[in-house]
């Protein structure tokens, strides 16, 4: 593991034991330690950290504003959950279920709140700052989220909206994430630009090769495969499909109609192949962390935190697609 | 009407309407102006206001930071009334009847953004000053609504730990909404501490008389006598007859155990005039009343803007109790 990460990572996990709360009410307070020490890569956080150590050449600092985004995107998880009904997540299970649909909401709540709480922790100037992007952000997941759903009810969504989706549910929390620890850090304007540039990059490679994956990945992810194509949800591959199918596109549709669902992955598989969608993922895939990649090259920043990105992209995007 | 308080009651139902927010995706928005549309007092605005024109002799700079905890209190009925399964508000469906409770749900976490975006149309420092106090007072809301669903299935709730609910839940908001509004007209910080006696006096005089009302209030004002007692909920009465009642206490609870309504309105109207409960929540609503307008009299500020709190608190808590 890079050298950097590995201490961010730990900073991170120490800090997230530390955050102030109250005990009481229980009820209200319980569920967010509870949601937020499930782990994970953390990675927005450690953006934030490595945003600060660009421009600054340490990432201390920058520590209660990666609570904030770290808080934020735990918030969004426990209010996704009750909307999608998921019932587990990392294996456990999810603050609704564990707890009541209630409790979900209005610890979500607090967690927000908490997020605000966090990112005031610096001068009125810093604060004023991060919280205008942190807002701007916070504003455009929930369009991100509000469009995902109603895209289930849409029959057809064209590549330009899917993607519109999920760079506001996915990517640009990544950009605010790693934005706000380089305004700690003292960046430039124009730096925090190539950062957005690279950080919105960065969240749709990965978010096509999350698709990609479920799809084509094979067992050795630990996932059974098709898992989407199982709960017919819409991905990149079918929206894709759809768009290449054009007035053939009932082919797609009667194929999610197939009940039996070894069969449905396998019929819609099949499609993928004619169309040959595994390589148009794959080249969408090397655009995009091309464009990550080439950003880090323009940044003007501490060598070891542009080290650590790079990393990063290899780690959440890999070579082996 | 009081002519200070109708300006503002104009001005904020103008100001409403002109709220700056996105038209897509309209699941999302068009919820958010449903809801800020249903009128009401719009008594948070208004003292927001009259805390500014108490220390800066006018309102309009304070105008965006009444609007923010205008949209934070119905981001509070948004998710309230998902959690209560209330499905009508004002004589309308609510937002998760009208739409989802999904919908009301995403709504409601954009609106606490919204909330803040508003505050934040103002320099940092007095940004800074506002956003402290407003998200600790919606700490405390989200602490006092989750009290308030604990005490469903609690047997026993003292009188204590009841008016440190309602005070969380409904007072300290009252209170926010005027000191912001203080701060924003330049207020010294001793009259925040005067303002906030008055604002939470107001409120805990405001929700005794709300209980109050509607076990002894009868038919004029438009409510069925004893929609509490009928709906089994928790109010000042029943935790002052609990308290007085002590290991008589049974006797209550078996009267909410009847089924009937009627009959079990009358049962425990009977055991309230038993109790004299009627005259001593008067003299809880006078206590509170009392603190509430000598705090008035204490403030260094404009004097119309005095009035008007002294108006508001005729209008709110009448004489007529």
């Amino acid at each position: 593991m890079n050298r950097l990460y590995s201490d961010m990572l730990s900073r991170v996990e120490m800090e997230i034991e530390r955050i102030e709360m109250p005990n009481s009410p229980s009820n209200l307070y319980n569920p967010i330690r509870y949601i937020m020490g499930l782990g994970g890569k953390r990675v927005r956080p450690i953006l934030t950290l490595i945003g600060s150590q660009l421009y600054s050449g340490k990432y201390d600092e920058a520590l209660n504003h990666a609570m904030a985004v770290e808080m934020f995107h735990n918030f969004t998880l426990v209010h996704d959950d009750v909307m999608d009904s998921a019932d587990v997540r990392r294996k456990l299970p999810t603050v609704h279920k564990k707890w009541t649909s209630n409790i979900a909401l209005l610890s979500g709540d607090g967690m927000l709140v908490l997020a605000y709480q966090l990112l005031q922790k610096s001068s009125p100037e810093t604060f004023s700052r991060t919280a205008e992007i942190f807002s701007n952000t916070a504003l455009e997941v929930c369009e991100g989220q509000q469009l995902d759903m109603d895209f289930a009810d849409i029959d057809y969504v064209s590549m330009k909206e899917y993607l519109g989706m999920i760079r506001q549910k996915t990517a640009v929390l990544l950009s605010c994430s790693l934005q706000i620890g380089a305004i700690v850090g003292g960046a430039a304007d124009l730096e925090l630009v190539i950062l957005s540039e690279f950080a919105e990059s960065l969240g749709l490679a990965f978010q096509v090769k999350d698709d990609y994956l479920d799809a084509f990945g094979g067992a050795e992810f630990g996932k059974v495969q098709g898992g989407d194509i199982r709960e017919g949800k819409r991905t990149w591959l079918t929206v894709k499909s759809m768009e290449l199918l054009g007035s053939d596109a009932d082919r797609l549709r009667e194929a999610y109609q197939i009940q039996n669902l070894d069969k449905r992955v396998q019929a819609i598989l099949t499609i993928y192949q004619e169309l040959d969608i595994q390589s148009l993922a794959q080249k969408e895939v090397e655009k995009y962390s091309e464009i990550a990649v080439s950003s880090i090259a323009k940044l003007n920043g501490d060598e070891r935190a542009k080290e650590t990105l790079s990393w990063l992209v290899d780690q959440l995007i890999g070579r082996t697609i």
